[in-house]
């Protein structure tokens, strides 16, 4: 538990003469215990403190490696003041990468600084020189092959010197001989950062992604009362066309037939009833089976390999639970929790009870036989192609299950990607995107106004948690239909299409519910939906002339084509003096692409109002005209300084999504320019 | 290095079913790398954020214990929102104490809750009842004996009911059942925090302390050249009148005669030069031996004896370096640098040379045993009875020399109390404090503007710097006369005293220099004193009819008196709308004493202003009038609400240190108001 650093001990080791101490090492999630979150490409710029007792000129390293390597890359670190050292590196593999700092004093590096001074108070140097000689003899013991080469070099150029001349001055406090000797460390004496860090590369859809959910079954036409993969095939050039990269169904197994939910959440279906996806298993199977009125697993395959060639990963849904029909109820009872009468517990949340689900025990003494049954659920659909799986309600399951399951699985396949459906207290959420979770829902739905909206964003793009928890910001669920998407009509389901798309670098909508902007509720104040398709089948008319398909499908090309939209790293909220009024802004990486969004949040009036630019952050010059291309509409406006005047309808475009330019053209730039 | 706990491992042990989650604790410094400092007799509050899977009941206990007990204090925790949890421990013996939190799920808890809730729904409970008694049953395998007697009680009350009667579930949903339930847990799933944190407890001292610094040599009277520990003795009183209790002696040790320093710092003394007590070790003897010109063992003892009848506690100083004449010198060449011409390094910063002095060399492959006897050099005043050491720069000694030998020392005499004396960078003096110092000197000297000590001493009582560094603050020392001293005069002295005193729960004066404000400097632009005491020997008389004796008395007095002014726990400034004014308030723990200070920052003009008191957190009701009482004039006001009127002449006295209360006594507190 504790560990022996704390209390001081009195036995005197080598490790008294470590003299640097490195503290505050950035980035670091929790003190070390968890890993922070990167995507290939990326550059990690690591902190720390480094300083030692005294006045003596210190170094340190930077030491990373993937887990697979047994090497360290070592970056120097370089000083950016007040005792704070950086250095980077970059990660070009998928998984762990592991990072840490060591530092030691620089007794030659020292010893040239000295000189200099004494030299410019014109000290007798005699002694001095021959300490800084010796210090090279002694560097001998710690060289590589070419460093002795080349510290013989110098001393054979130091030797054919007059003593104290000024050319063996040169020689002793040149830079060949400072570059040299720094690469001659005896790293016994080098302290290191107490704990290695972890970094968790994922591929860049871990960053980047645009997810479009999808009940299979109500891809029918009205010829037929059950939609299928077929059907869902027909329906991938749709999605495409709207610039989704990621399709995400519902589950895709038999579903239970006992105490079957009827349309809109009856719990006495009748025979008609087609059910609830999450109530999964039957006689047909489990986990792993595919719901026959789909059609068969060959169809499934098909279905991901044309997604694949339109550029559509599939994403299936994990929802650790089972119907009453499920096949481990009469193969593993010791998996659930069985009640002194000898019936299985099923779902409740007292008072309420879900009849048609039966939870798993994650406490039964059976755990490993169960975990690792689970662990093959996954394994069978990633041998079938998928690697991108939404996780269902994974805040009712322990943690250390989901540690453990997805470390296991990413150990063999770092490519996966796994989405924390949890929409509960936000600790938990954070807790679990720290023991793996690649992106996180969000509570974004519910954040509507402008202080709401800066606030969450403000936190989760620049507080701590930036570091491991991905948001993936849904405009909608079959489980959320938002009072605020319930009122205001097509305008409201623009803004937050809007919002969704470039606040969060991912972000997801429930089709086509969303682009045809279904908003009837179940009943007045519920979220649920009307006749949900949650629980029947539904027929959408996607041709209707008022879908907000070509908008939805302009937004995503916008967001393909500009780095900024990318990245949650560097948004950036600007004020504007209307309160319905927002905006704020993003960068690429490389600063080269800026993007500048306005929303107005009124469904209904028209807002204008004077925004307040943060110039410098954007890297625009204060006293010279920048312009601002609106990606939506192709209006250009030339503005100049910080504050300037926008105003938005609701009824047209509630939305501007600028591509700032900072350098217009001017006269200078022509070539009879004098 | 790293912790196995961030990379998953396929193993399934029985932590899988570990479902608490345990995050955040604090206090902790740098994610539990550094042990908090408290003082004997505090309460320490303990937080953490415990959370598990799914929605049940959970419970957790702060662990505490001495380092010196087998047994753990186990302190249930109360939930305080947002999965947030605290309990407190109190620290009644100096030393180490560890502490960390378990946490686990309540089974019987959670059926409790779920079975109230099923009863207002009106649910068929005939099988949760005995699920209920079956986890009573199971409880037996958990219990101790008095809980096991108690579990049975209930169980046969329970046998004595009629079934799913009324009496039955008061019996089983009943408090007693809880209560016994909630002792009977199978620790084996309780998660642990995964680091146990420490405490070092030091007397109350460390956090309260005035101190007084000296240099022995300068108590004489004209009749004789060089003070004795004789002439200190007389110079108690007088100390204690003023108020002090820690008497911080400079280096008493022989000095050096080699290269010592003549009045002024003049290189060349002669041979009437008394020399820097910081040379230490002449043919006399090294850092055990007393300058005989101070007088013998026995007169120092003497002077202990009294001064601790008086209540003041003799500091010694450890400067660990040497004159050239130190015995170690010649027995211990191996301890220092030696040069290639076979002389040893003298102390330099080049192009400055110090060469009356040898700094010890702690990377000298000996440094075990120089290490050691420097321990022995404190072990042998602690074995005289010393038990407050001030450090001189011992941020050009190693950390980790720091770190054993403070622990070291501490793990046989923890009431043994070190000051360092780091002016340095802010890093390097907090990691001081994080090894192992006690107090520290702070930059208060050069703070002197009203932003420059809001900002200093926020940083200092508010951040997470607050849990390891306890500062003391300085108004000036041999080294540091401040420009700001330099001018202004008596006021300003008055201003800076009470300033260290009330920002300060520990500060000190370097006196007489500083209550007869004594403030020419060596020359223009220069810290340090005109004809310092480093280098000669002073006369000065204490009995000036100007000096700020009283004054300080009457601060100190009310320091004493004020529980407010003993910690820096709840220092809170207030707004003034004047920049020479500020405001700032302190309270006891338990809020019952609450001082307000107003310091006029100009030693030169009256100011007034508004003050802009924070009425709810000096707990004082917005609608009723309040006292505030200054102790050093004795003026009364009554004022009510958070704007008040405040006026000050540096020329009387430039501070109001207010006592304030928040109840009048009204009409209604006499008896005979209906």
């Amino acid at each position: 538990m504790s560990r022996g650093n704390q209390v001081p001990s009195s036995a005197l080791t080598s490790e008294g003469r470590l003299r640097v101490a490195i503290e505050h090492v950035e980035p670091e999630v929790d003190g070390g215990r968890y890993p922070i979150k990167r995507e290939l490409g990326d550059t990690i710029v690591v902190q720390a403190d480094l300083f030692a007792d005294g006045h003596d000129v210190i170094r340190g390293l930077l030491r990373s490696r993937h887990e697979h390597q047994d090497e360290w890359l070592e970056t120097p670190l370089s000083f950016s003041g007040n005792d704070r050292w950086q250095a980077s590196f970059e990660v070009r593999e998928l998984g762990h990468y592991r990072y840490s700092i060591i530092g030691w004093v620089d007794h030659f590096a020292t010893w040239q600084r000295d000189m200099r001074k004494r030299l410019i108070a014109q000290q007798d140097v005699t002694v001095d020189i021959l300490i800084g000689t010796q210090l090279i003899e002694k560097a001998y013991g710690h060289a590589s092959d070419t460093s002795r080469r080349r510290l013989k070099d110098i001393q054979a150029a130091v030797s054919r010197c007059d003593p104290r001349s000024q050319a063996e001055l040169d020689l002793l406090l040149g830079e060949e001989a400072a570059e040299v000797m720094a690469d001659c460390v005896d790293h016994r004496l080098s302290s290191s950062y107490d704990r290695e860090l972890l970094v968790v590369v994922d591929r860049p859809k871990a960053r980047f992604s645009a997810w479009y959910e999808m009940f299979p079954r109500s891809t029918t036409d009205e010829d037929q009362p059950h939609g299928t993969f077929k059907d869902c095939e027909s329906r991938l050039s749709y999605i495409a066309e709207m610039g989704f990269d990621v399709l995400y169904l519902p589950p895709i197994h038999p579903i239970g037939e006992t105490h079957r939910k009827g349309p809109n959440n009856n719990p006495r279906g009748d025979s008609a009833s087609v059910g609830s996806p999450w109530a999964i298993g039957s006689r047909n199977g489990g986990h792993r089976a595919i719901h026959s009125q789909l059609g068969s697993l060959e169809d499934f395959k098909q279905l991901l390999a044309v997604a694949r060639e339109k550029g559509i990963e599939i994403a299936l849904d994990l929802a650790f639970q089972c119907s009453p029909d499920h096949p481990y109820v009469q193969e593993h009872p010791e998996w659930f929790m069985t009640r002194p009468d000898g019936t299985i517990q099923f779902a409740e949340n007292p008072p309420k009870q879900y009849q048609d689900i039966f939870p798993l025990n994650f406490e039964t003494d059976a755990f490993p036989e169960l975990w690792k049954e689970l662990r093959g659920v996954v394994q069978y659909w990633i041998d079938h192609g998928i690697r991108i799986f939404r996780v269902d309600n994974p805040h009712t399951k322990p943690f250390l299950f989901w540690k453990w399951l997805i470390g296991d699985v990413k150990a063999a396949y770092p490519e996966t990607i796994f989405l924390a459906e949890a929409f509960t207290r936000p600790k938990v959420m954070y807790h679990l995107a720290k023991v793996g979770f690649t992106q996180s829902y969000t509570y974004f739905a519910w954040r509507n106004s402008k202080p709401e909206l800066t606030d969450y964003f403000t936190e989760l793009t620049t507080s701590p948690v930036r570091e491991f928890f991905r948001p993936n910001l849904w405009t909608n669920t079959p489980d959320i239909l938002t009072e605020h998407l319930q009122h205001g009509g097509r305008p409201v389901f623009m803004v937050r299409l809007a919002l969704a798309a470039t606040l969060g670098s991912s972000y997801g909508i429930y089709g086509p519910a969303f682009e045809l902007y279904e908003n009837r509720p179940q009943k007045p104040g519920s979220e649920e939906y009307l006749d949900s398709e949650k629980y029947e089948v539904r027929r959408w008319d996607i041709t209707r002339p008022d879908s907000l398909k070509e908008f939805i499908g302009l937004i995503n090309r916008i967001r393909r084509e500009n780095p900024a939209l990318q990245s949650d790293a560097h948004l950036q909220f600007h004020p504007i003096d209307n309160d319905y009024l927002m905006a704020y802004s993003k960068q690429s990486p490389d600063g080269s692409n800026v993007i500048l969004v306005v929303v107005n949040l009124s469904p209904h009036h028209v807002h204008a109002g004077w925004l307040e630019l943060d110039l410098s952050a954007l890297g625009i010059h204060a006293n010279r005209p920048f312009q601002v291309h609106d990606l939506l509409t192709h209006a250009y406006y030339v503005w100049q300084g910080s504050r300037n005047y926008v105003q938005l309808d609701p009824h047209s475009v509630p939305v501007q999504i600028f591509a700032v330019r900072r350098n217009l053209r001017r006269e200078q730039d022509f070539d009879y320019f004098l």
